[in-house]
């Protein structure tokens, strides 16, 4: 019976999230935030009764892939593309200032150019995770900032793709493979393309005449293709989950999907909030360079997306400009395998892996509770706006 | 982006799933085995896209865990114990009855003692997932052959590891070793003793007033963590989430438990029943030796079963009788278990492996094909009673 002991993992990290969500809930902080310390309490860091393996990583990805389908399910197309100018601009200045701040403070601190730019690119991709839970566990997902944040974390993905198939391919080459980053670009703008376009067909057709067990059976398996085919191409899976369920959003309530869809995240994100814990080695975080260089790291990840956001975002005043950056600022697994990809290629070492840790570690921590009080006065001015 | 493959496993589990479910209700025929089929057409035997991993198999332990769990939640523990009398005798007949068929059948074809022995353990253990599944599909969960069925199967299941550690012993050692016998009878004797009493007092428990998120979020880790502890002793997982459900019985219409549990089912049992396809080594059965007395295993292990449950059941009248043993039949991972440990013990040669699959693999076609007629047949017989 090899699967006891992740039942007993699973076990520990669902215990542990419901407690901690309570607690944070009494303490009006972001219940994600307790999530993810659950982890950290039970994980190798502390109690040790919950360690990283494929198992347990794959069931996070799951959690993270149903709570954006779920939050694609609540977007419709058309809302996404009327703030479609503001998320294009968000993304682009959001990949830009980070990347160029990055490698600059690289530069100053003694990073050889590839270590640098390596450091510029793992501060690149957004992780929307954190953020669309906050967002729709305060129920503004259908804000205007957060439509911009949700359609620039796609674009955002798209970009932060080309930018680690530039460097990757410099570190590895010594130059641009112009031919393989075509075709990257051509692949996940086609797979974007084709899901917007699919959405208006998938809006018209009827799922209960399809030759399927029944409709929501057909949409969850709609999901987890849209996440596969977006892994498959080199984009996030999430990415690919939000694509999906946006797909389904005109027929989500003609079939009844939101509930039962919403259910299965219910279960399985915490899961994924939890293992961000887990996977918190604090011990390679404890060394002064790390911390220091950590801190600044952190900070120029943070500002560079708030300033793109910001100036992305400004048609939508400034209070929802500035909820859209820090929207933007969490980042997560991409940074790390960009990070890793370095290590593995000889252009990172491991204090500079461990800089990047910090980085993903501080900026997940840091948008809920920034977006807390941020999002009630984001409110107040549109309410203002429209008096 | 290492989950890329299993993603796209999964969703060629559903999509193929969802598509034979549709085919099986069309031709009238139960949904489950076309699942299941689903799994034979998808995996190595046929086109190859799903390959048997850690990570499937997991997930599919969690499907029937979560459909056990949601049974449960149907079965009120008193409902159970009206029964009770006829569920203990039905597991000690259906224990008693295939073991030694299985054995005597083991000595005529030339087996030494102890491959018949293990033979006639391998015929022991019910596997009540794909019968729950079927009684869920035709809403007879609530009848006294269906009380029968998941009582004597939460039995079936201690006794099947009393008869595994009895065997297992003599083969390591070669003789009964009494203190673990006991140690393990004593541990799952005390396990379901547990949670039937625990079940008057959890039905009292405000689950609203407990240090967690939701009382939601409190059953899922209560099943998790049932199926766990059930699976730590050396139990089923099923049987421990059965339980686990059984425990929030008296309060799943105040917490409304049901539906979300029945949504994460929906998602994950079909991956369960599946991926029972994806395991069938079709292969490994295309052997004269192996099919012929595959055949006689076959029907030793359904007759051994629909004996016991007729004998046990008889006080239900006929059809309710033989019902029960029908929806005993089926034999699951754990005859696959007993077979292996034969195996690595040296007493089972690969060719008397391949028996115990052909077993596992019939046992579980035939009854869910068996009771969709019997269970109307068993319905009428108890208005005819009635009236």
């Amino acid at each position: 019976m090899h699967g006891a002991e992740h039942l007993l993992e699973i076990f520990y990290l669902l215990l542990a999230a419901q407690v901690m969500a309570f607690l944070f809930r009494r303490l009006n902080q972001p219940v994600v935030i307790g999530e993810v310390l659950a982890g950290v309490l039970v994980g190798p860091a502390l109690l040790g009764l919950v360690h990283e393996g494929e198992v347990l990583e794959f069931l996070a990805e799951l959690g993270a892939i149903f709570l954006l389908f779920m939050v694609g399910l609540e977007t419709r197309l058309k809302d996404i593309l009327a703030v479609g100018k503001e998320a294009f601009l968000v993304a682009v200045l959001g990949v830009a200032f980070p990347f160029v701040g990055g490698y600059l403070y690289g530069l100053q601190i003694g990073f050889q150019t590839l270590p640098a730019l390596f450091l510029g690119t793992s501060l690149v991709a957004t992780s929307v995770g954190i953020t669309a839970r906050v967002l729709q566990e305060l129920g503004v997902l259908s804000r205007p900032y957060a439509r911009i944040i949700l359609g620039a974390a796609v674009i955002d993905d798209v970009l932060g793709l080309m930018v680690l198939a530039v460097v990757n391919g410099v570190a590895k080459t010594g130059q641009v493979e112009m031919g393989a980053i075509l075709k990257l670009v051509l692949l996940s703008v086609a797979f974007v393309g084709l899901a917007v376009l699919l959405s208006t067909w998938v809006a018209r057709l009827p799922l209960e005449r399809l030759p399927v067990g029944s409709p929501l059976g057909f949409a969850l398996a709609l999901g987890v293709g849209m996440a596969a085919l977006a892994a498959s191409i080199g984009l996030a899976p999430i990415v690919g989950a939000f694509l999906g369920g946006m797909l389904l959003s005109e027929v989500r309530e003609k079939y009844r999907l939101e509930e039962p869809v919403f259910a299965i995240e219910g279960f399985l994100a915490p899961l994924f909030f939890a293992m961000v814990g887990v996977r918190l080695e604090l011990a390679a975080l404890a060394s002064p360079v790390v911390l220091a260089a950590g801190a600044v790291v952190t900070l120029i990840a943070i500002l560079g997306k708030i300033l793109g956001g910001f100036l992305g975002a400004l048609t939508q005043g400034v209070r929802s400009a500035f909820t859209v950056g820090v929207g933007m600022a969490p980042r997560g697994e991409v940074g790390l395998i960009v990070a890793a990809l370095g290590l593995s290629a000889g252009a990172v070492n491991e204090e500079e892996y461990a800089i990047v840790l910090f980085m993903v570690a501080f900026t997940t921590l840091f948008a809920p509770f920034a977006l807390k009080p941020l999002i009630p006065w984001a409110e107040a001015g549109l309410k203002g706006a429209k008096e």
